[in-house]
């Protein structure tokens, strides 16, 4: 097995046959079903695994049991879509302490209600390897209103909501023997915080959808080369990445032994929203600049007519940008 | 952790909140949103685990993808619904064969094929323990029509499908070192193929509940004497089951080591289904048996008033029926 795209084509391949009322299968961020004329519902499935995604000694259950929600969320986000409702699979031991679990329900069951995400139902069996929380969500846009990662036109201005890099540094702090703590330094403390508890970036994807701003939109959760390069590879188009216009982290923690650039452009798991934008809707975006204050949206780049062509351009030269997120079979 | 029912009861005190579409939440074969006036949807989830549900040196890779569907179409079956749309989790470690993978997609996709199911999406992970498919699934019913454990009355006939214990001989048969094989004998091959590769109730459940022929309904999964104490609990009635009326193997391979009654109560994984009726509809109930000919249609015992008491009757001597069946979290 070489890779996850390689995977993904090969089980479309096994697909047969589809209904009148899938409007898109496999292969973005989320599906989308006709509920009715004037709704679509989107529908998304994502894991948090013991030792694959995520470490005991790393993370706090309560932060765990948010994040397994969040990064769900994060998908409808990414259509422009808002939550519904959750299916929750629950893989643990027999032995497993009833406080973890409860803390864990604790953190997702406050992440969902403050979206008003109802878990209808799930899941329980036995696991030989951890805690597995699988989730699957069900959500909804306005018929017509879902953003693809397929839409994205030449001259479209790329942008991300966000500083890039936080979260691959946090992980990197936390292999250091960092730990949350509510008194660590801001320096420390965000990076860590970025990785143990990402915000799903729903309100501004909503906003994106409902006033139509963007062509194409999907989340950074493997890296942001790789996401791009989704993003190009579904509308069959190309893009230059400005490097010095990158949010990138400020104060690099020494022990993050990466670049601020490289963080950004690779680390993966930020669960920021990048998107890309018509010339025309500029104002737009700076009005939802002021709307969305404490988050930055950043302009990054244009999308070109030149498929399969994704450069960065770093001090007047331009450089294949290579998609070297995270793969999740790569060996 | 106790036991599974002690850990939904505590998910269920997590959940705050519901939504005005949410027509059943937690705790049934699948839960119920509103699609509309005429339409409600099902949804489930359901995992196949290696070492856990499953071992690969018992069951050929093309019969795992079956079965990592077939037991989620079951719990749609088990409500009356059709199964339309379904998300595969997948997670598998990075060195995997392509050819296991492509073998149980195959299997999976013509399992899928023959309902009309469609793959719309999913997730791919790395695994640190085998290969695990978690399905999700959304299934439709006419609304009003799901048939839930929660509508058993006093008075109603108790009814199963096909014969219990299969499943669960199949699986001491392959402790045994028994495999499958096209030209093992019958009283081998039955168990065995009842075990790997499940056939869920579509048909018989759908017109249970078109027909508005069942109060309740789900599928043995766990054990017919669990399955029935869920219906029983939900539906606070109590229940006699007659033991000589119950469906059990009749050739008993010596290998089993169980009684073929005790195989029946208690050993789970027949994926048949579970049905109380209204004494009223008994002629209609003989007419389906007419249609499906080559389905066992067994009347076992009946539906009482007496909350929590529930009875195995033999020889002229009652004795409470214990639910031993299957529970993912006991010790």
């Amino acid at each position: 097995m070489s890779n996850e795209a390689e995977l993904i084509e090969r089980i479309k391949s096994f697909v047969h046959g589809s209904a009148d009322d899938v409007i898109l299968g496999i292969g973005d961020d989320a599906a989308i079903i006709r509920k009715n004329d004037q709704q679509w519902w989107l529908l998304t499935t994502d894991s948090q695994i013991e030792n694959v995604h995520y470490r005991r000694e790393y993370i706090p259950p309560r932060m765990l049991g948010h994040k397994a929600l969040a990064v769900n969320l994060s998908d409808i986000a990414a259509m422009g879509g808002v939550p519904r409702f959750a299916l929750l699979s629950l893989n643990m031991p027999g032995d497993m302490e009833s406080s973890l679990v409860d803390e864990a329900l604790a953190g997702m069951m406050a992440l969902a209600d403050q979206y008003a995400v109802v878990l209808i139902g799930g899941d329980i069996a036995a696991s030989v390897s951890g805690l597995t929380m699988t989730m699957a969500i069900i959500g909804e846009c306005p018929a017509g209103r879902a953003l693809r990662r397929d839409g994205a036109r030449p001259g479209d201005l790329i942008f991300v909501t966000g500083r890039l890099g936080l979260s691959f540094v946090g992980f990197r702090l936390l292999q250091h023997g960092y730990r949350y703590a509510p008194d660590l330094p801001i320096d420390l403390q965000q990076p860590i915080l970025a990785h143990l508890q990402p915000t799903p970036r729903l309100e501004i994807g909503r906003m994106l959808a409902e006033r139509q701003l963007a062509h194409a939109l999907t989340d950074i959760s493997d890296g942001l080369s790789t996401d791009l390069f989704h993003i190009c590879q579904a509308s069959r188009v190309g893009a230059v990445v400005y490097a010095d216009d990158v949010p990138t982290i400020k104060q690099l923690p020494e022990e993050a032994n990466i670049t601020a650039l490289d963080a950004a452009l690779n680390g993966g798991e930020d669960y920021e929203l990048l998107f890309t934008v018509n010339r025309g809707h500029l104002s737009e975006i700076e009005s939802l600049r002021t709307l969305f204050n404490n988050l930055p949206i950043t302009l990054i780049g244009e999308i070109t007519d030149e498929p399969g062509n994704i450069y960065l351009e770093q001090a007047g030269e331009r450089l294949p940008l290579i998609p070297r997120g995270y793969d999740h079979l790569r060996p």
